[in-house]
């Protein structure tokens, strides 16, 4: 399969889906309204040409076992949405304080600290709202209680024992000692939780649980963390341009990453036998999950 | 009735179970765990003898209209712990950089601005996990369906719609000229959204709607604009020590309020006038809703 075409079309989907629930704000003025500048600051960070790996994994699990339709979408866009507010924050001055995401300025250099921190608020909340609105789940014959079981899933992910609480130990652990299995622990809470949520939440909306929940969970697990070593190679040897931020920043951060706990060759060859082996966990299906085999492949060959 | 009993009695219920939910973390090293100075940071803003006015209300409702039982305590936690993400962030020093908040130092200045942005997103995450996790909606009766409708309402209160919309016309309106009907619009969106749903929450948990919903939201809108106006005038005559913050920060921030606009007088005066027409809402009630109109007094009389 071409890969490429396929990441393309979804994005695409994705894209035209999130646009459509943070249209343009009017420019007239006059009346009493919302702040135009929070839909802007919104826009910026979300309309920007992102990769949407987390929706179009969601999108691929889905597919994969045989769910049908447009049910997952709001959904998908939901984890998108969650996965900016965590890029807007992360960006902050008093976080990472980075200038640059995918090649334009951060939300904070073009609408301010203030605007950025209540974008990311905004965000975070509106996902959730995207997800228990009724024109989400009404009209889908699965139970309520998997919906609501879905979106406490995605919070648990989101929340202090996932995305949340990585980035807290991330940020703890600059300029300290780091080993490998703290590392390990950041990368799997700071990034991986959202990634393995975004495949189980396809497989679970999809109606599958059990052993293919299972199977669909070891895959997600070992690109979730190929994905982060995947990442922590390209703020080495990746081009900024391509990037579309600053390469070297983990260094210059005393940021513990796989390169520099254990080499370049070696995070490189561990990325690859987590792909492998997230490969291997699909072994049982057919030509269903090739997208989620090739965007296992294609997580660790990316330019940015 | 003695309301301040009341008060008391109810704040009690909620915080221990605030405190079940965020347990002390415990001391004890050696192990790659949850970072303890983000469940620290959580603790010193949830945990600090606020008045808990939010959850009481959702609670008074409720039992207004004849709910029984806990089934309402993990919605009014997670009401209260979106309103504390949200001071958190508004104390930062981007937003409105305050020192101290219930007496104690705000927590950027005990954990610093990284930590607080994360206790903050953390809280607003945690709190859609616990109205979606099982133990909250698995024993009751109601259709799961309406669990999903109030979280929605929920995020809807508290987002760019709502609570996040109104903190950013706050920010953007200081220094500028603001009228009395965006001052109105700022507060019904910052402060008065999320008491409004407080409210609706409760009754909508206890099996009520119709002429009963639309009678308690009237209700529900009119405290929550005499709520806010009553704490205009505490941040200009109140005493720092009841208030546990600084006062005359709205002045000295260029800050729109019904004080600066309209007087002290005139603004005690609308506050006053609001209560009474909140109480009036529930005039086809009887003894049952007794807290809710005490409360309404109450809101006006506070001394922080």
């Amino acid at each position: 399969m071409d890969i490429k075409k396929y990441l393309q079309e979804k994005k695409t989907i994705i894209d035209s889906a999130l646009e459509r629930y943070f249209p343009n704000p009017p420019e007239e003025e006059g009346e009493i309204r919302l702040s135009t500048s929070l839909q802007k600051a919104i826009r910026h960070s979300l309309l920007n040409g992102g990769k949407r790996i987390r929706p179009i994994l969601s999108i691929a699990a889905f597919e994969a076992i045989g769910g049908k339709g447009d049910t997952i979408l709001p959904f998908a866009c939901a984890l998108e949405m969650i996965h900016t507010y965590s890029l807007i924050h992360d960006d902050l001055p008093a976080m990472d304080n980075d200038d640059y995401r995918r090649g334009k300025p951060t939300c904070h250099k073009m609408f301010g600290e203030a605007i950025s921190i209540l974008a990311g608020d905004g965000l975070l909340t509106e996902a959730f709202k995207l997800m228990t609105s009724r024109s989400s789940w009404d009209t889908l014959s699965q139970d309520k209680g998997l919906i609501l079981d879905i979106v406490n899933e995605i919070a648990q992910a989101a929340g202090i024992s996932g995305m949340v609480g990585g980035q807290v130990l991330d940020i703890e652990s600059e300029g300290r000692e780091v080993n490998l299995p703290i590392l390990q622990y950041i990368h799997t809470h700071k990034t991986g939780a959202m990634i393995l949520v975004s495949i189980r939440v396809g497989v679970r909306l999809g109606g599958a649980s059990g052993e293919t929940l299972r199977a669909f969970t070891r895959y997600g697990e070992r690109i979730g963390l190929a994905f982060q070593i995947a990442d922590d190679i390209l703020n080495v040897e990746g081009k900024a341009i391509a990037l579309g931020k600053n390469t070297g920043t983990d260094l210059s951060r005393g940021k513990a990453t796989y390169p520099s706990l254990l080499g370049l060759e070696e995070s490189k060859r561990r990325a690859k036998e987590l792909v492998e082996m997230a490969v291997e966990s699909l072994k049982p299906y057919g030509p269903e999950v090739d997208p989620l085999r090739e965007i296992g492949r294609f997580i660790i060959a990316r330019e940015n």
